[in-house]
């Protein structure tokens, strides 16, 4: 019996472990995608206790609390701190087989050095042994022990960035902290709060938008605005992957029915979409950024919670949905007017792995590896088994050598470990295929392989590397 | 090698032989849904022979022996009970890999104590010894010898339950035997002899049924019926999730035209089904019953056959459809309304469990574990990779220690070993989580999460605990 | 840890090795379903050097290539054979993983008896082994190597067949050559090129073709002429599975817009389809022949590569589409008729397998093996974790012991690899049960199994043993 989460947790094979220790865990996070706030980053932020690091913003534990039958008042309510704290300890143990689990114990163990296991009996022990280390485990201290070379927050087009610029300008600092361009609300013609929004761009872009050629105009010079800031990545997050094509005229006509709060027909929503998102992705190409499309997600279900406690509380969930060939007739329409970007693709809904993945293996490009390509396993799939299966789809469909490796897509400054858990996962699998006669057992070659997915092919994909 | 079937059967760790042979075995069986006849138990039926046990209604059996070419006179036919037992036995040793030659198996080793295998070869002998021994093992000697604690059986609205009152007053038999409450025939505005059933409905409500409204008050009147006679389940077996939001006025138009025949737009029959399943939720709610949701299956697919031996004869197949939306606004009605009971959902296409998961997180309620979460897998699903894949699917994205645990669905006496083959799977499936150090070996805590999922939070879920 | 792809690859127990080695490994093989030309074993080609072997026509290589930016001018453009061969080498080294690094190291291994591995570095040296070896191992001595009793090449309905017959009369070769029967270029009347088709088919015929029932007594007359060249296997490639019921007159409406190149409704589209396959269908299965139908796929997603490169370059992909209800009409219709023949169903979406299994297992016919069965895993999915899962639901839901096997579908001659890697991977997969006490080792029996699915089942079923 191995040990409970010890050096060598997930590492079956001494080839995972070689892998593993030798290169894997010595490479620097590149962590292309998160939503960590850059504020926080500059002003160092220091927490009072555990409970704020861990419950302050983590739907994911909120959602298992719930599921143990907490009562909301210790979740997201008025409950102190430590009663918070100790009804999700109370609920860990329940948590077997949990990628939560495995996360707060990497947590724990990595940044405090605490091996308790987590249950309402070693609540009050952990409880102070991290406080007390909190007194000087600031954010920035958070970020350098887990070797962070390069953070991309999430951002609005509207946002000015001022906390980039103050982290770019403070070179005591060594991690890079760009911005991510964020676009969905610009995007999102059909969601309560479209035209307030627009009317927020056209005062940063400083000019009236008035027709759709405004709109892109105002979202071409924020993107130009977002790349003087050093953003070299772009995300969408997407319900469904919409694809429809609309005459300009059509596309005016929609985006002032939005502007006014009449309600849009279907094809009018999927045609503004994919006109917007194509001249987003065509100005992507132009300056070599990444576009991130992340879909899938049926948001909100619980509407009572959701006017309750807002969007992003742990009430989305995973829709069914069949975006096979948008998906496939989006890239074609920008590959056929050679405004396709590197583009990676997360699917949240695991049945999509063949699809995608073949999808992207038809839209590659001269000297890019993987230049569209499916990204890690994303959120709900960000488990053991959610990862072994996305690299087994990319091996299987794409070339594994290519891919650009793990991302956090955390609001945590301790979520780092994610990283450890997605590499000690790569270096396990590739150890079984080598150890059941898979593949060589050519070490070099194979540290080659394992330094490219955990760090080198995101840099050199990214640019970052120039 | 490990041999045959023997007392470790899927147990392959330490930890899952100590967690089955000193927890889970132990336990007693809540069956919280199945399809036998408590009129059989009522008057301890005893069979002929093996074959009336294994043969007489298990569309299973009969689908394996129709691929391996079996002529239908052998299956369903007018065949000796001997010639069928001998088909069945000559089709079993093709069957290597399915879950029917390990339930078979179990059933002859713990029911008649013998361990050969099924084979043309051996078909004779353990016909003679199975037949030897039914002489005096009765139904209520196979429910006995199972260690069933609690049975719910499947019955329709217009039942009067009189075998369940027998039974209940026969304090000689230890064995609670309970009434699920499953109003189909009531919902399926759509399908065949709706009208009809209607009026059986009436006649027993004593009134008759003019509305939509009468429909409700017929309904939760047999709901009150059901009580009384100690339901605390209720089932519905639905193709596909509908959600449709009508007006009475429009429920009253729809219900009448099927009354009178007339055919109905698919908005009529999804705003009928949706106002009578959320009119028995909320009934259900207030008594606090759970709420069964199985969906998914296309029914009779072959029409030649359908009409040959009617329904539940081998036929229906697993549907592919998108639900998720659906059960999402279903279940947000109910909770918007205050109206939502404990609710398990039975997926019967596996790619959904990644959906349905998340889902079911998003409407727990205070102080109930689990209060919406998926059910065991189901039907064509529960075999040894089905429940794997449904366990690791509910430990990644729900809390595996609120999980309530297996059922029969089955309408066979001897079908309470696929209780013992699912904690077989879920001890070893624990197991190895532990000695790949994945949790700690803290048997004590291992043992409580066993003996729960196995029996303490399906009785606590039902209500039987008080 | 295990050698590198040596002769217990993928065997990892000692119940596996034995079937593998005693058994498996020395059954003919029979090949169903592929995409070689006859012409070139009639004429018993010689390739130049392994670049046109392994590079000339394989597009799953070609996608791999250009996934690691490999120039086009190097996959399908006019580098010499020896930079294509180079940047495939240079290449295979990040497909860990990959069924086609498997294959690749195979195909080294099998027919030239080189056991290095691909790279940069060994490049030049099998270049040259290879090519040296080349100059007399012809198609025919790959094939007689292979030891493969019977291929079915795939045909189009106008196709004279001279190959065939020329190789059939031809005693010294004693590999069976037969065609078999693909009308998709009549059945797809939404596609360009649709009329010019049906002139094509008309000319071979002999007669005009004016009227849905002159397009199937074509077809009838171009089946009885595959039939008299010993065609027993039709093969149907389809986007989706079709099922519309259209009367006889709508059916020439929709032809005759079709051959004016007007555009026909859906309905149209798919009321043709399903006549033109049920025609098919009841043709089949008058003469005992095998309907193979294989759908899901996107065809041509790169509209610019396809304009370049043409059809079945790497561009096709893996549908999202929901067709179970479908397929379930169309065999009911079928069996209804009582014009089912022997069918064989390959989705290509994995998330379907369960689906297909339990709706093959409705249509079985007496005195047949799976009548209705669930072909091999297809295309992106004959990979070992698609293999592992099309086996296991084979196992689960229809009985294995019934299932005819691997298909190498292949445009190569060194693909008969492919029947090797699924017969270690099925053997593999009967070890594991047996080791792990799930079925006994009750080795004669496991030899049949084994024997009949890598062989005896496929000859029964295609009507070759007789």
């Amino acid at each position: 019996m191995k040990p409970f989460m010890d050096k060598d947790f997930i590492l079956n094979t001494e080839t995972a472990k070689e892998l593993f220790h030798e290169t894997a865990a010595k490479m620097p996070i590149i962590d292309y995608h998160c939503h960590i706030e850059a504020k926080e980053i500059a002003e160092d932020r220091r927490f009072d206790n555990i409970a704020q690091v861990w419950l302050g913003g983590d739907h994911y534990k909120w959602r298992a609390m719930r599921i143990c039958g907490t009562p909301e008042r210790c979740v997201t309510g008025d409950a102190s701190d430590y009663e918070k704290w100790l009804a999700f300890c109370t609920a860990a143990p329940k948590m077997i087989g949990s990628p939560l689990y495995h996360w707060a114990h990497l947590e724990l163990q990595r940044y405090f050095g605490i091996t308790d296991t987590l249950s309402e009996d070693t609540a009050e022990k952990i409880w102070n042994e991290c406080n007390e280390q909190l007194k000087t485990l600031t954010v920035r201290k958070m970020i350098e022990k887990s070797n962070v070379e390069i953070i991309c927050t999430t951002n609005d087009p509207v946002e000015m960035l001022p906390y980039h610029k103050e982290i770019a300008k403070d070179t005591s600092f060594k991690t890079k902290v760009f911005p991510a361009f964020r676009p969905d609300k610009a995007v999102n013609i059909d969601k309560a709060g479209f035209a307030d929004y627009i009317n927020s761009l056209a005062e940063v872009w400083g000019k009236k938008i008035e027709c759709f050629a405004d709109v892109k105009s105002a979202i071409v010079s924020r993107i130009e605005y977002f790349a003087e800031n050093g953003c070299r990545a772009a995300d969408h997050g997407l319900d469904y992957v919409p694809f429809k094509l609309l005459e300009d005229a059509d596309l005016d006509v929609a985006f002032k029915k939005a502007m006014k709060g009449e309600t849009l027909a279907q094809c009018e929503i999927d045609g503004y979409k994919t006109a917007l998102i194509a001249c987003c992705a065509a100005e992507y190409a132009k300056r070599e950024w990444v576009m991130e499309l992340h879909y899938g997600v049926i948001r909100n279900t619980n509407s009572a919670m959701f006017k309750r406690l807002g969007p992003d509380t742990g009430y989305d969930a995973v829709d069914q949905h069949l975006d096979a060939a948008n998906l496939a007739y989006l890239l074609d329409l920008l590959i056929s007017n050679d405004t396709l970007p590197r583009t990676v693709i997360f699917p949240i809904d695991p049945s999509h792995n063949t699809s995608v993945e073949t999808i992207c293996g038809a839209f590659q490009a001269e000297g890019i590896k993987g230049r569209v390509q499916q990204g890690a396993a994303w959120w709900f799939n960000d488990t053991k088994a959610g990862m072994e299966a996305q690299l087994k789809a990319f091996s299987d469909l794409s070339v594994l050598g290519c891919f650009i490796g793990m991302l956090t897509d955390s609001r945590s400054f301790l979520s780092y470990t994610r990283h450890e858990y997605f590499r000690r996962i790569l270096c396990n699998y590739i150890g079984d295929l080598v150890e059941n006669g898979e593949y060589p057992a050519d070490m070099p070659r194979l540290k080659e392989i394992v330094a490219d997915i955990c760090c080198n092919n995101a840099r050199n994909y990214f640019g970052w590397n120039k």
